[in-house]
């Protein structure tokens, strides 16, 4: 299992709104039945390196589908080999350590 | 008001999990008085240009007083001048498409 | 065509040197037969879509060769379908108007 | 002295083509007389910290001169304080292990 986040963002809409592209990507990756979490600046994912890299590929082309001509797609995966990761891990990881600071 | 990610990763540190350090970035934001979230790829902070760039370059100093020594922090940074960004916002526009594209 | 950024960190390595982990990572780029540049802060590829995504996934996987236990894979695509994109169509389309500003 | 790629992108500007906003942002750079280059995906800067966040700062604003009303600005800084980094050292680094892979 890996974490990835993910962004597609439409150049030249002439709109500066990109929340509907944003949101046809969503749900894209809703189909695919990963687990997920919206983010103000990004989609962040779970699942193994297949799957997210095969649903990445998916979300990027969703905005070509509204009439997008030119996409930017900024991805970062994290992958773990010595023990499992989730989403909910590395909140709960640095939130934890925060926890102690503050203490 | 922008919206910024940022995420700082000190390498060569000899152990895999970075939580610890993460947690000293976010102590440092915390004491900023910004509006912040923490997520499992990075911290979310809306603010002014200034302050963002200010509250960017402190954390990136985080790892260091801790040992590491070399950092890479990335940051993204969105400043729409049209209308008021914010961390709640841009979440609530995605959502709402996304209700709507299910609907 | 599109136009690819991507860099590949191995975190937890105990040396703060990472050029070894970024050589594999281009020799395996290299095999593929694609176009690339080796930049200070990344590997830039030129391919279609299906060439970059395949690379992207056999490059995030060799620091895990060279003993690595968690990887950091970032990558930006720059995907335009209106005219053909290339290395250097984009390093000269800034260049050119950049001679212009100088006047 | 730390390393720096930077990338600067207008949304909504109703043309797909980016790389005279891209120029205004260079110009910008060129007058700090910081050492740089131009990459085919993004612009990469040596300089000590201060200058780095002090251009940057400088480089986001640029696009809003020429009208765009939203910019999104990603930035990545290698910071290593076991050793001097500089451009010219990364990549060299990197080829030189490189062409160990090849022989």
């Amino acid at each position: 299992m890996a974490v990835m986040e993910i962004s597609v963002i439409p150049l030249g809409t002439s709109s500066t709104s990109v929340s509907p592209f944003v949101a046809d990507c969503v749900k894209v990756l809703e189909e695919e039945g990963l687990k997920y979490e919206v983010t103000p600046m990004g989609t962040q994912v779970e699942g193994n390196l297949e799957a997210l890299f095969e649903v990445a590929r998916k979300m990027h082309e969703a905005p070509f589908q509204r009439g997008a001509l030119r996409v930017v797609t900024t991805l970062k995966i994290d992958d773990r080999r010595d023990k499992p990761l989730s989403l909910e891990g590395k909140r709960t990881a640095v939130l934890e350590k925060l926890t102690q600071r503050r203490g």
